[in-house]
């Protein structure tokens, strides 16, 4: 896999699931956000840079297609790339695939600002920051 | 208030936010079914149509702006109309007010297929259900 | 009813539910979790007596029994009061019933210390706070 | 660790935390659930035996401790392990610590009833299923 990309895994389990015994849409939300915190977990520099800069990622929007039902017991592969890198905001893109026979099961793409915490204002995304992000931009082809 | 769109409220809580203490991102995705439920809740007849004919609308995708951050104790209004009839598909657009304000916290379009649920495929929208639907579709702005 | 009780009502929705069609054993937490808003929503006075001391009742132990399952469209009614205010620690009893047919759907009993936000410790339940809380215990049958 | 204690880890995110930045009390059942399908998943037998018998271990009781507050980035470890095994119900206990320092967070005790699931009626646990979890239990010195 191209090292951009970051991928982690997660189990279906029973909470996860509403009455139709399928993954509820906003868990599916839940899982992207595990697959982000994955990927900064392998990019300490990253996230150290954004903490000590008192900046987070907000999002801003989330595009996501629900293309097959999850069950209890699916062993879901979760990947995450940056797929834009603008001025004002950044794009990452995710897929949710089910293991096994690979099926896709979702993919989303986030639009984020940069939030100064403590002004509590979108900022460019420039400097430091931004070398550390250039990177790691994979345009994925859906996007292209 | 039109009577094509439906609007129910909620209180946020402790239990929405994230460590942010603002309303998590799926949380969303949660309040935006409440309201979707709402929705059908007012117009009995098509919910029992959809019941009465093994049929469900299935999300394909959510496209959500999160536009301001919903703290505890904010009360929301949510609404709900039926902006987009398909035969394929249809779309639902959804808003979240900050209830005194008027400030829009998020807004979202829903596109669903309908399924057949014992063969667990998506069917056109046509026939009693599509007669009892088109009468509802409240073309938005935004949209238009 | 006891104006020591307070009462909220919700609508059970897809999304509380798991993939046995019941909602599911953690949602019934946050439904306690909003009675015991609804609780403090109708005391003012006493919310603004924690905030305004930096202090917070934070749950030391849950027990709560499942006594009936609940489905999607049931209406359930939470009451929620003070069974016991002891110097340390004080509890909160809680019920979720049907209604329609007024079956006991869950109970639990919360136990809560005081918390001091700030220092990050338990502090005695005195002075003005106990004075407010006092008049508002009200011993059920059941643990009596 | 004990052959008859089942125990898995996951990372504390974002997504579970409340207002307080701490892991929400709801959450923890979560946390438990996952605690608990992780046992069924070492056990094939076990849940082969409950799924072809048509029966599922219900929850009646859950008597949950919060011994310390779990904030994001905490690696938690879960274990699991049936504590009781009567006639008309079953105990699980489960444990969660930090890893690192050992920290006990939360501790657990749930009571369960067998199901029928299609007759919709808890059922004695004896025979082959009584048979399977007889060598499992594990009193804890807690409890004992």
């Amino acid at each position: 896999m191209d090292s951009r990309i970051s991928s982690t895994s997660l189990r279906v389990r029973g909470y996860h699931l509403d009455g139709y015994g399928h993954v509820n849409n906003a868990r599916y939300l839940e899982f992207m956000e595990e697959g982000r915190w994955a990927y900064f977990d392998e990019r300490p520099d990253l996230f150290r840079r954004l903490q000590r800069g008192g900046l987070a990622f907000v999002a801003v929007n989330v595009n996501i297609d629900y293309c097959a039902a999850a069950v209890a017991g699916d062993d879901l592969e979760l990947t995450c790339w940056v797929s834009e890198l603008g001025t004002r905001s950044a794009r990452m893109a995710q897929e949710i695939r089910r293991q096994g026979d690979d099926a896709l099961v979702s993919r989303a793409t986030i639009t984020f600002v940069l939030l100064d915490v403590a002004a509590n204002r979108a900022i460019p995304i420039e400097g430091e920051l931004r070398d550390l992000l250039a990177p790691l931009v994979l345009v994925s082809h859906r996007e292209a």
